[in-house]
């Protein structure tokens, strides 16, 4: 059996160290030997810490995706469009695809499983969601048998890392954000993960599993960390919770939710014990109950091995598909299925701004007052997202960024 | 397809539950019926809630077993000799056997998964271990990419609903346990359950998978939570910490430790959050890291729904041996890759008695005494089991089991 593995970085080298180390047991298991025959790098000069795969390197996609002696593409690029179309030239080309892209497969999921499925080969995305912990598989696996409700979970190591810096050290964002960029838990650019696009990408995949629907980056509602600041941290370690960024989805008959918010929690909670880059996934089914994952949400060899395993199901022949309903039910993203109720800091730079206090009021959501002065902290009533997302696009006419934090 | 149910008490309805419920979707999946044909029970003429399985029922095993209609058999009766002898007779007669029987499989896991390769059909024991809980197949998944290190776990609800119990309402271990069988949390003879041996055998199962050898029951040093009173909770409460029965594996090159004993962790941790009847498995594997895997660790539908799911394996045809290495590799139980510290209270009935005041002088093992007066309680230096077992089976030669506690 030959792989082709496109990309080289720290996914791609995970993967080789790891199928080179269990030789033995792939020889066992396949009858045959398990190669990486070849591997598509950008730069075919760059000297490489791997020295024995050198004739294996080229810089043609088409040299892996036409070779018709490769049985398996595992995709490690990263990106979209090029990722796209290597995977998607692949499946054509009859050969089974692995990846850990969770941009890609969450924008293309349904297509490229129907290829497949067409083609009869896997397409299998273990690594796309919490990196080492395996959650796709086992969630495919209960669906089967679940009607699946409910799932509540963790699902980036970055701003769990951010989160978990400033409540122990009591830092602002942008403090700890910092920490984390030089610690290399971060990017040089951080969007996507601060503001919850990548846990957003990770929740459509699971819930597009769940549910059995087409679930869409669009339609869940989505807002990151980067408001919060160490009085929102001060204000709710006193009143003796913690916060962390959660991914929900909620599914009642035709009815669903879906939201990346930052949440308020209590200490005692399973999801307040995870710390740094650990992801946690819970996931409530009508006759299993609460089933819960928990492991390593990002990492070489941890993502490798989610890589890995995805291999041995091709091997095992152990694949399926997902089961995307065909069917076109009426499908409501219904926000009346969650309230809740939210903290809400609003800090007008020069004193006290009208135009802020007006709003406020005119929106009748306060509930309690916590604290008033440079910065009028309150807890709301029990609202739905269309009044609290209509209250913060408001508020950002007024005030900038820096100067509000919502959290749940 | 056709299923043969061994035994129509709480796991065998409930699997027959699921099976229905779920009729549109196997069908989906065999591409013809999935049917329980015939269904094993004592008292044929006893009165069922589910009426219309009423021609399918015998009292006959081997009217299920000798059926060569029948692929796929259920055992559900429990006990250990008759559920043993059908599981063996069913692989014999080539049909796929799937149990939640820890008791068979702890006591005979390497001769039936042996026949069962031997006659290529499936072996297969998701329930057997955490109830609903998916352990057993992710487990045999990691095994064949990592090496795995250590398997800390609870993997006993009604003892961790006795402790949950002790600590929230400050009762005796006695008291607890009648609250727990009042509530049929505990069985009329709780000694399975509270003396550790349930838990072990559980442990000698995930650990012969983890470890590839085969692991006996009488390999790991057990004891449970029998002799733990009110007095030691108080006592291990002001100090912060709180208790739980663990089942725990270290396996380090060709030496191993097994062990089930009652465990003061401390109230932040992971395990200390898990509740009632839940159970929680951790193992780490060497490039996987930590993984944690929680739900419901009994109970009807989350058993039955583990052992259907062993039913979609063997529907797609996913079912490998489980790797129990035939080398005669030389396997070390090795007591110096644990010490640990304890505590311990000796309460001798009627003021100090001079012979247990000597024992403790001899075996030199306090570091610091806690309390004295009626209640002897100190901590232990670090040490090996066998200096604490050692102690505790003298202890027991002048006080009985209610007037002395030993927690690691």
């Amino acid at each position: 059996m030959n792989i082709g593995l496109l990309g080289f970085g720290t996914v791609g080298t995970g993967v080789y160290e790891i199928i080179y180390k269990r030789k033995r047991i792939f020889r066992t298991l396949v009858g045959d030997e398990l190669s990486i025959s070849k591997i598509l790098i950008k730069d075919i000069n760059k000297d490489r810490s791997i020295k024995e795969c050198k004739n294996k390197l080229t810089d043609n996609p088409y040299f892996i995706l036409d070779d018709p002696d490769i049985d398996i593409v595992i995709e490690a690029i990263g990106g979209i469009k090029e990722a796209y179309e290597y995977i998607k030239y692949a499946l054509i080309k009859g050969k089974h695809v692995i990846t850990a892209n969770k941009a890609v497969v969450a924008r293309h999921m349904k297509e490229l499983i129907d290829l497949a499925n067409k083609n009869k080969r896997a397409f299998l995305y273990e690594a796309s969601v919490a990196g080492g912990v395996p959650i796709v598989k086992p969630l495919k696996q209960q669906v089967t048998l679940n009607d699946i409700k409910e799932i509540n979970s963790i699902l980036n190591g970055t701003s769990n890392f951010i989160l978990s810096k400033m409540i122990k050290e009591n830092l602002d964002f942008s403090q700890a954000l910092d920490i984390a960029q030089k610690l290399g838990y971060a990017e040089a650019d951080p969007t996507d993960d601060i503001d919850g696009y990548d846990v957003r990408r990770k929740l459509a995949i699971l819930s597009t599993i769940a549910f059995k629907r087409e679930i869409k980056e669009e339609d869940i509602y989505c807002r990151g960390i980067r408001t919060i600041k160490a009085v929102d941290i001060k204000a709710i370690k006193e009143l003796g919770y913690t916060v962390k960024l959660l991914a929900k989805a909620l599914f009642n008959e035709n009815n669903y939710y879906l939201s990346v918010e930052p949440n308020i929690l209590s200490k005692d909670s399973f999801y307040a014990k995870v710390e740094d880059a650990n992801n946690l996934v819970s996931i409530i089914g009508n006759d299993i109950g609460e089933l819960k994952f928990y492991g390593a949400g990002a990492g070489k060899l941890p993502t490798a091995n989610a890589v890995v395993s995805d291999v041995l199901d091709i091997i095992y022949n152990n694949y399926g598909s997902c089961g995307i309903n065909q069917e076109e039910d009426k499908l409501c993203n219904n926000t009346d299925l969650v309230k809740d109720i939210y903290y809400i800091r609003i800090s007008p730079k020069y004193g006290l701004n009208e135009k802020v206090l007006n709003l406020i009021k005119e929106e009748k959501i306060v509930d309690k007052i916590i604290k008033t002065g440079e910065n009028i902290i309150f807890t709301s009533k029990d609202i739905d997202y269309v009044k609290i997302s209509r209250f913060i696009s408001n508020i950002k006419n007024f005030i900038n960024d820096e100067f509000y934090a919502v959290i749940r």
